[in-house]
C-alpha cells in the first residue's frame, strides 16, 4: 500500500509499505478523512529525533477494514473515530491514574508516532480496538469527529489541567487549533473572562466565536504585563497552547497566587524552561504548574463526541482548508509547514480511495 | 421602619420594627430590588419551625445606607449585591472546608432566615460587610445580580456537587428557578446531554433556552424508568432541584455505577429519604449521594457575576414577574405561594422607596 | 480437578471440574494459600441469588501454572498475588474513572464470584494476567500478601471514599477483618482520633493494635448517641464496615455537617437504606454518602504491597486461624459460617498440593 | 517592653517597644515558649528585603494577656497555640480557596514577619483571635504544640501538595526540621517507600525515627541519579524541603511521569528555577510542580494537635536544643545562624518572665 511520510529527517516522501498485520485485539482501518498536525511537520524536521521511512499522521476517521479474532465491539464496515492516543490498557502503569498517556513510559500511548506508522496511508493499525475505537455517533459529522481525536482532546486536557472554577479568569496563550479548542473548552467549563493571546486574523475571529472576551497580542508589548494590568494582579488560570521557553516564564508571571499554569504545548527539546524564583513567590505562591499529553481511549473520545451531539461546541469551526484526494497529502503537509496567515487546520478527504 | 413577613405561622403581615443596629464590621442596606423565594413561603407555613414577628426575604440588591467603623471596602451609597448566605468568617468551623454554609452548625450561615429579620424591609442588616458584600459590577444589570444571590449560587452548588466531567449525561429534576439555574450551570460546566424533568410550559421553554437536550415529564410515567431507558443504564450525574422523598429514591435509581446524585432541594423535615439497597448495589455501586446548602460570601457572588459579565449565562431569563413598589410585597409573596402555571420567579422593585 | 464450593444454595460440597482453559491473555494459577471471606458464606446461603455447582473463594496467592500466548510479564513458576477484583481492562466503561470495579456493569470486575469458578480449587483462572497479577515482592510474606487481595484493598477503599484529612475524627463501624483494615488505613492516612465500634475481644485488641483511640460498643447504647456525645456534634468521617440498614441510618446521624459516610459493607439485598431527612439537614448538610466495591488490578495490589514492604502496616495481624491442607477447606468455611467469638480471619495452606 | 530582633540588616539587637495595641477582634499574648526558625535568620541577613527595628520570631505558645471587645472564644489566662500564619479571614481573597496563606497578596497571611513585630518579645499581637488561636488541648505538651505552628504545618502542607496515594514512593529532599515533619506526614499519609535526602547525623536518625525507609546523601553523587536508579524510573512524589535552584531541577528530574514535585522550601530571591524541557517531557509528562506557604488559622492547628493527641506523631522529637530564659534569645538565634552539626531545632523557655 501507499503512505505519505518521511524518508528521513527533512525528506517528505511517498512510501510503499505492506498493509499492517492485525493482531487478535486489533483493527485495521481505512481512513476516509485525515487532518495534518504541526506534530507531523515537527517530526519531519527532526523534532522527535531520528526517524526513517515513517508514515506520518495521527488524526483520522475511517472505516474498519479488518478486526482481530478477540475484538467484540467492532466489525468491518463500521465508521470509527480514532483517538490519536491509543494506550495499551493492559499495562498496569496507567491503572487508576488521572492520565493514560504514558502507558509504558513518557507519551508511549502515542503509538502512531512513537512506535509504528501513522495514518497517512491506505490502511493503518489500531491496537486494542475495543478499548480505543469509538463509533461515529448520530448527530456528529465526520469533520467534527476528526477534530476531536487530537485537537479537542488535547485542548480540553489543558482545560482539565487548569482546574477552572466557575467565573475564573483564564488566559489562553496561542490560538492555533489546540489553543482554540482549549478556549472553547474553558468557555464550557465555567470560565468567566477569557483572554486569548494571538494575532492571526482567522484565529482571532475563531477565538471570539469560541468565547474569548478579550484578545491581546504579542505585538502590543509583553503579554504578562498586559495580563497583569488587565486583571489587577494576575489571571486565575493560564493555559499554554503555543510558544517557547519565554512564553512559559510569562505564563508563570501572569498567574496569580493560588492559580494554575496548564501546558499542552510541545516545547522544543533543546529549551530550558524556567522562571525567576520571585515569580513563584520564592516557592511559596501556591501557583501550580502542570502540563500533559492528550489522554486517549474510546471513552475519552465518546465524551468529546457527546459534547458535539449536545450542541455545546462545534470543533469543525477550526477547519480552514479542505483538500480532496489522497494525493493531496503532500500539499496539506506543505500547508501546515508553511503556516500561511489564513491557515488554522487543514484536512484531507480520501474520497479517491473509496 | 416597615417590613413584610409573618406574625406567626400562617399569618403574613406588615410589621413595624426598629432599623437594625450596625456593628463595627457590618452594614445596613436599603434594598432596591428583591426576589421572593419558595423558602419564604415555606417558613410562613411553618416549614422551618416556629417563628413570630419575623420579616421574611433573603434575596436582595441595594444601596449601602451605613457601614460599621471597621469596614474598609464599602461606603454609604455603594450599590451592592447581597449573598443569601453570609457566613461568620471568624468561625474556625468553615476554615479550609469546601463549603462555608455551616459556620456554627447546620445552615447557620443562612442568617436572614435563621437568626434575624430578612430583607423585605426598608433597611436590613449584613454581617461582616467586607467579606460578604459584592459591588454591582459593570456589565451586569441589577436584575441579573439579584438572580445570583440564591438561585444561581444554589443551582451552581448543585452542579459543583455533581462533579460533572466533559460530556457527562446529566439529569436535572425540577425546573423551577433553582433547577433552571442548575441546568444552565451544567451546560457551562461541560455536560453533554442534559435531561430536564418538568412540565410547566414557561419552565420547559426556559430549560431549552438554558441548554436542555431532552425534556421528560412525570406525567409520562416513572421518571427513573424513562431515564434508564434513554441512557441505557443510567445518567452519569443527577441533580435534584425539586421533589419529595420519592424523587430522592428515583434519583438514586436513575444514576449509573460510579455516578453522583447531587441534591439542592429542601426536603420536608417530616420525610424519610431512602432507597432499596439494590439500587445502591447493596452498598457497592460507587454512586455518591451528596447534598448541600448555598455557599456564601463575597467571592462566591463575584464569581457568579463574572460569568454574567463574560456573557456565559443570563440568569434574568428566569424572572417571570416584575412588580413595582414596596407595597407589592404581599402580592409577590402570594404569587409564589399559589405557584400559578406561568410563574417562574417574581421580583419586586422598591422604586417607591428611593 | 477438585474444588470446594456449593452444589446449590445451602449445600456446600466438593466439586469435580475440568481445569479451566487459559485464553491468550490469561493465566492459570495453582493456589498455595487462600482465605475464606464472609462473602463466600453469603453466596452459599443465597445472598447473591441462585448459583449451582460453583467453586467458591476469591482470596488467593499461588504459583503460575500456565500463561496465554500474549502474556508478557509472567511465566509458569512465578509466585503471584491475585486481586479479588480482576477488571476487564479492555472495557471502555472503566477508562478514566476513579473506580475500576464495574467493568461491564455493577461489580462485574468481581469475576471469581460473578461469572466463573472461584479459587478454592487445585487450579483457577485469571483474566488479563499482565494487568491483574502482581509478583510477590521481597519483604512481604505470602500471608501478608494474601490479606491485601480483598481485606486490605476493600478496607482501604473505605478510607479513600472517606477522603480523610490530617487530624480528622473517624469512626469505623464494624471491626471484622475489613473494618480492621479500614481502621489501619485511616491511621496511616492521617486520621486523628479513631473511634472503633465493636465488641468481640480479639477484634477489639486488633483495633487497638491498628490505631483505634476509642472503642465503643453497641451494648452500651445507641452508637450514634455515643459518637455525638464523644465528638460534640459528630465525626468528620464514618466508615461502615459491617451492619444492617439500621447501621446506615446511625452512620448518617453521627456524621457532622461537611462530613462523609463511606460504606464498604454489603447490605442485604432485601433491605431499604434510609434516614429521616432531618439527619441530612433536609438535604442541606453537605454530608456526602459514598459506598463502593474493592478496586482491582495489578497496580492496586502493588501499592498495598508497597505499604507492607515499607513497614507501614502488617495486615497479617488479622489472621486468627491457620489451617493446613486443601482438605481443610470445609472446616475453614464452617469456621467463617459459625463466626465463633475468637475468629477474625481464617486461612488455609494448600501444602498438601505442592 | 523588650523584644529581640534586628536593628537593620545584619544587626541583631534587643529592642525596646511599646506593648502592642489590642484591636476589638484581637489578642495580646505573653509567650511562654518560642522556637527559632531559619526564616528568622534569613530576614536578619536581608532575605526578605529591608527591615529596621523589627522584633523577630513567629513560632510561639503562650498565655492570653488581653482580648479585644469582640472576641468570644478566649479569655486572659488561656494557654494558646499561635499559628505562624494568621490570615485576615475577612478578606474575600481566601474564601473558598485551598490555601489561606495569601489573604491580601503573596504570603500576606504571614503577619509576624510581613507587617508587624514578631513573637520574640514580652508580649505580641494576634489578629482575629477567635479565628486564629487554638487552646492547648489535653494530651499535648507545650513543646509539641510549639512544633505545630510552623514546622509541622509547613511540612504537612508539603505532603498535601504532593497528593500522596497509598503506597506511593516519596522522596523528601532536605531533612532539617521542616523536611523531617514532611517525612513524618508522608508516613502517616499513606506513603510506601520514603527516601530521605540528607547527611547530618541527628537529622538522619530523626528521619529513620519518622519513617524513612532509605537515606541518600548528596555526597554519594547526584541525588536524581540515585533516585532514578533506586526507583527504576523515578519517584511518584518529591517534596522539596531544602536546597537551591539546582535542587529544584533535580526534583523535576527524579519525578516519574504523572508524579508531583511539591515545594515548601524558600528559594533565594535571586535564583532562577528551571529545568531542561526534556525533564518535563517537553511539556507532556503530566508532572505537576507545586509549591506553597504554610496554611494558617485555628482549625489548621487544631487538626495538627489532634494528630498528636491521637499518638500518630510526636513533633517534639525534632527539638535538639532547649534554652531557658528570655535572655537566651540571642544565643538561640546564633545557634540557628551557625547551624552546628548537632542542631535540628532550638527552643527557648521564657520561664524567667512568668
Amino acid at each position: 500500500m501507499k503512505g505519505y511520510g518521511m524518508r528521513c529527517i527533512g525528506s517528505p516522501a511517498w512510501l510503499e509499505k505492506d498493509i499492517p498485520v492485525c493482531g487478535p485485539l486489533d483493527a485495521i482501518i481505512q481512513p476516509t478523512m485525515v487532518a495534518v498536525c504541526s506534530s507531523d511537520t515537527h517530526i519531519l524536521h527532526g523534532g522527535f529525533g531520528e526517524h526513517k521511512d515513517l508514515i506520518l499522521g495521527h488524526e483520522a476517521v475511517g472505516i474498519v477494514a479488518e478486526v482481530g479474532s478477540m475484538v467484540r465491539g467492532f466489525r468491518p464496515g463500521d465508521y470509527v473515530v480514532v483517538p490519536c492516543s491509543t494506550p495499551d490498557w493492559l499495562s498496569p502503569t496507567i491503572q487508576s491514574t488521572p492520565s493514560n498517556a504514558h502507558d509504558r513510559g513518557l507519551m508511549q500511548s502515542f503509538k502512531f508516532i512513537g512506535s509504528k506508522d501513522g495514518i497517512f496511508a491506505e490502511r493503518f493499525h489500531v491496537n486494542q480496538a475495543d478499548a480505543n475505537l469509538a463509533l461515529l455517533p448520530d448527530g456528529v459529522t465526520p469533520e467534527q469527529a476528526l477534530m476531536t481525536v487530537d485537537m479537542m482532546s488535547t485542548g480540553y486536557h489543558g482545560v482539565e489541567l487548569a482546574e477552572i472554577g466557575f467565573g475564573d479568569t483564564v488566559v489562553v496563550i496561542g490560538i492555533g487549533p489546540v489553543g482554540l479548542m482549549a478556549l472553547s473548552g474553558a468557555a464550557i467549563r465555567g470560565a468567566g473572562r477569557i483572554i486569548a493571546v494571538g494575532t492571526r486574523k482567522p484565529c482571532v475571529e475563531a477565538a471570539v466565536y469560541y468565547g474569548a472576551t478579550d484578545i491581546i497580542s504579542y505585538k502590543a508589548g509583553d503579554i504578562a504585563d498586559q495580563v497583569l494590568e488587565m486583571t489587577k494582579g494576575g489571571a486565575d488560570k493560564v493555559i499554554i497552547a503555543g510558544g517557547s521557553a519565554e512564553t512559559f516564564t510569562q505564563a508563570v508571571r501572569m498567574t496569580r497566587e493560588m492559580g494554575t499554569v496548564a501546558n499542552v504545548n510541545f516545547f522544543d527539546h533543546s529549551e530550558t524552561l524556567g522562571f525567576p524564583a520571585m515569580l513563584w513567590g520564592v516557592g511559596m505562591a501556591n501557583k501550580d504548574i502542570r502540563g500533559g499529553f492528550c489522554p486517549g481511549g474510546a471513552r475519552r473520545i465518546q465524551k468529546m463526541l457527546a459534547l458535539i451531539q449536545a450542541g455545546r461546541v462545534d470543533p469543525a469551526r477550526i477547519i480552514s482548508h479542505k483538500l480532496h484526494g489522497f494525493t493531496k497529502l503532500p500539499e496539506a503537509v506543505e500547508l501546515m509547514d508553511s503556516k500561511s496567515p489564513e491557515l488554522i487546520k487543514p484536512i484531507v478527504y480520501f474520497d479517491d480511495l473509496a
